[in-house]
């Protein structure tokens, strides 16, 4: 067995990587550009080449490598074939081959939502644990479902799409999905701003919020300072969230929920929020589950694709 | 590797016993008492005694036998340990180990709902499909997930009892476990009664349902006949039914869904409802999913343990 892994994040701007130990240490990081012109095609090239000159720089030898894990944003089968990643260009191939055939190593590949809840257990704020469900909440909500330690990515690569649960009949305003009442619509920041516009724009109370141009920061940051208005907000979200993650529980029953994202930013305070509202919908036998912060930021990605290809 | 398998259903009243080869063919079922008194513990020492027998009668040595999977009615984790088994008397205990010394065989143990999904799987409705969800529709709702060929036990074996997923805020009356507005409480037999006779009640229109008194049975054979009544307790069934199955889709996202139990002898018409609303409510991605009717009656349950015990 191989003393380190890589861990590679594809984002649409930039590509993040990782060198580990396979005890999960994080030894260096360092960052490429994406360049997704012309399909996406130099992508995999340009990682490899860039993991290649890093083995090269610290005279490793392919011996010395685990392997590599890539994650990336779209659907992606645990064969390693991703279906289509808009935000990259890429149209429909095995990335687990592609990557194989340009390394010579071993490589996984998984959904970047998947694979930042498969860090969070490694190494974040789920650790120990090895049933999870992370909530990414930042523009949009992204979800990851961790069961026996390894992805539950689904049989089309939409497991864990939780952020697309529809939880509200009375919605008029389409999801970017196409669905009207999509849980993103409520709970991830541009949710929260909204729901906080609506509060504001229904009567003329007086709130800290009126003075600025809401930001899902503001929000909270209102919450923890007292205001009514945002408080009553910070209701509504953990209704909408607790609520939805109690269904979740009554299909994966997971030990542990971790919440992530930019908004999680927020702290403490949110989860009493959503717990509240987890409590009082969620079966009997799935309440005693946990609730944890993110730990590993935007490092979550690289931590799970490294433990990806640790899994095997 | 044995050329059989012993897949064993324990059920309040009968122990359902079934001798499998391992290609899948049931190649003989029995039944025998179940004796719940002082806390159970006759129970699996009955079953040992059965199989023995049954190995004796066919002269069959423990060389030919793979092992024995047991499905029972309660939280059961994927070390094969019940949490309390409510209708046998059971306590907490290691199914998979007491059976192991009663046997000197290979065992493994799962919830019974759980356990028929994998059934279903294997010989029944899901025959050729590794992600599937089972909901069972009888006095209550049941409910067994499969991933990548697996069961889902969940972290405390509450994984797949989505007939406890919250769906209706404005429920007063209490579900068995004691929340209120559970998916069960309006889809099981009961509820689909319930569901009607508030619909008897609300007005006095004329239906064939007010000439007996109501049976989910009655319910789908009016529907079947054009009962306009009866047809709008359908159409509600639907909504609440294919709303649940969108929301467990962007949890699981499995390739099909199977409806078993009792209700779903209604037939094909059944689906018909369930699938107007879930292609109305699931995310994109998870629109594909296939729905079909269970296949295997009782036997989902000695087949689904066989299958068990062949997982390892």
């Amino acid at each position: 067995m191989g003393k380190y892994c890589f861990g590679v994040d594809v984002g649409g701007t930039t590509v993040k990587l990782g060198l580990f130990n396979t005890d999960g240490d994080l030894l260096e990081k360092w960052e490429i550009p994406t360049v997704t012109e012309d399909g996406g095609k130099a992508i995999l090239p340009d990682v490899a080449r860039s993991i290649l000159k890093k083995m090269d720089e610290r005279g490793m030898g392919r011996d010395e490598v685990e392997g590599v894990g890539i994650g990336a944003p779209g659907p992606i089968d645990s064969e390693g074939t991703v279906y289509g990643a808009v935000n990259l260009g890429w149209g429909t191939f095995s990335i687990k081959k592609e990557m194989q055939v340009l390394l010579n190593m071993p490589v996984e590949a998984g959904n970047d939502a998947n694979v930042a809840a498969l860090g969070e257990m490694w190494q974040g704020g789920a650790k120990g644990y090895d049933s999870v469900v992370l909530v990414t909440l930042g523009t949009g909500v992204g979800g990851g479902i961790i069961v026996d330690g390894r992805i539950l990515p689904g049989s089309t690569g939409a497991g864990g799409e939780i952020g697309h649960m529809h939880v509200n009949d009375e919605e008029k305003t389409a999801c970017n999905c196409g669905n009207c009442g999509c849980l993103e619509q409520y709970v991830s920041a541009t949710g929260i701003v909204r729901l906080a516009k609506e509060k504001l724009a229904a009567d003329g109370r007086p709130s800290s919020l009126r003075e600025t141009s809401v930001s899902a920061k503001d929000v909270w940051d209102a919450v923890k300072s007292g205001d009514p208005l945002a408080m009553e907000v910070a209701e509504e979200f953990g209704w909408y969230l607790g609520k939805a993650l109690a269904a979740v529980a009554c299909v994966a029953n997971p030990e542990v929920f971790v919440i992530g994202g930019g908004v999680s930013k927020a702290g403490e305070v949110l989860l009493d929020y959503i717990k509240k509202y987890y409590h009082k919908y969620a079966f009997t036998g799935c309440r005693g589950a946990l609730f944890t912060l993110a730990r590993l930021g935007n490092d979550a990605g690289i931590y799970g694709s490294a433990k990806l290809v640790l899994n095997g």
